[in-house]
């Protein structure tokens, strides 16, 4: 019988360096002989990569909010029932660049829309499924926000304003507070081998738990 | 005062004539003096046409049910809030090419959507607002298919097969039947002049109940 894969998330506001240490997850999990697969969200497969195309576009008309939620959920549906679900049953471990904790984090949090509409949709599309392991790398905004400020070309949401990524942060944080069974809280702040050497750590963590 | 401008909706199959007889009801209530504006779904400001883009693209990946019908409602809710709402509030009326009635039909008829599914979207996106006045355009399905496919290439609507426009029909004509005080069923099988005068008689009553 296969056992089913792990879902983990890497969550966090810009310039974290989530992208580095999924990276780093993968290759320490691959060391530990697991099998595991790399994806991000919004995106994942080719149809939720067109509507992150539509999301992430800088544009003169005034996005709505709840247009927003909806083109987060629509991508997450794909990806989830076409990619992240389907590998999970092979006994694949899928690593994921955001989920919806970034919805209620960005769309809640940073634009203010109620966290029951958000948690409607969340019920819609994924039933009761959870990430297994959420890992949140969490730096004060101005860190981040000057590291993400140097890889040039803004998308749509990179161009809002400290405030807007307080408000993601504190979001992030108290939901990581409310359940730090699934929520691993990594200090992004620290040297670039200090974050690395903590993920490794983590990642052995959850691969030993199949022991 | 400004009068509230009303929103009225044409609905229908493939091939049944909706673009001609909505530039034929614009043109009676201009006659009649009233200042109306045309739009369709999904579709109606950049951002929308976008999501539309996305939903109409023919694709090797198969979309998710759920997916498409997230789209829908995410166009949907641009086109209300950014266009739909304010006409009407301005007293302009709205024609427009499909509304929520289409999506009941397609994606609940068609695909087999639970119709509880589609019921908790529009009241997410919609609240009570509802089209005061739906036109169906209705015809045999050959009919229309037959009409629809001289139109030369197909979008991944209409690639579905005789069966999928069977259930949209029935799922419109069910619809009409439970409130024949907002549906007006017009019978698009009969010539161009006979459709085309009934639809200016909707418009010259519809007109009518402002005096």
């Amino acid at each position: 019988m296969t056992v089913r894969g792990r879902f983990i998330t890497f969550e966090g506001s810009e310039g974290v360096g989530k992208s580095t240490q999924i990276t780093n997850a993968a290759e320490t999990l691959k060391e530990l002989g697991i099998d595991c697969i790399v994806t991000r969200e919004p995106g994942g497969t080719p149809l939720a990569e067109a509507i992150r195309e539509v999301l992430l576009s800088p544009r003169d008309e005034s996005v709505n909010d709840l247009t927003e939620l909806l083109l987060m959920f629509a991508a997450r549906a794909q990806h989830l029932h076409t990619l992240i679900l389907p590998a999970l049953e092979k006994g694949q471990w899928v690593l994921c660049d955001r989920f919806t904790d970034a919805t209620f984090a960005y769309q809640g949090g940073g634009r203010g829309v109620p966290s029951e509409r958000i948690a409607l949709l969340e019920t819609l599309v994924q039933g009761e499924m959870r990430p297994d392991h959420v890992v949140l790398l969490d730096a004060p905004v101005e860190t981040g926000m000057m590291r993400a400020r140097h890889r040039g070309q803004l998308d749509r949401f990179e161009q809002e304003t400290v405030s807007f990524f307080q408000r993601i942060r504190d979001t992030y944080l108290v939901r990581a507070d409310a359940e730090p069974s699934r929520y691993n809280i990594v200090d992004a702040a620290g040297s670039l081998e200090q974050v690395s050497t903590h993920i490794r750590e983590l990642m052995c963590k959850f691969g030993s738990d199949l022991l």
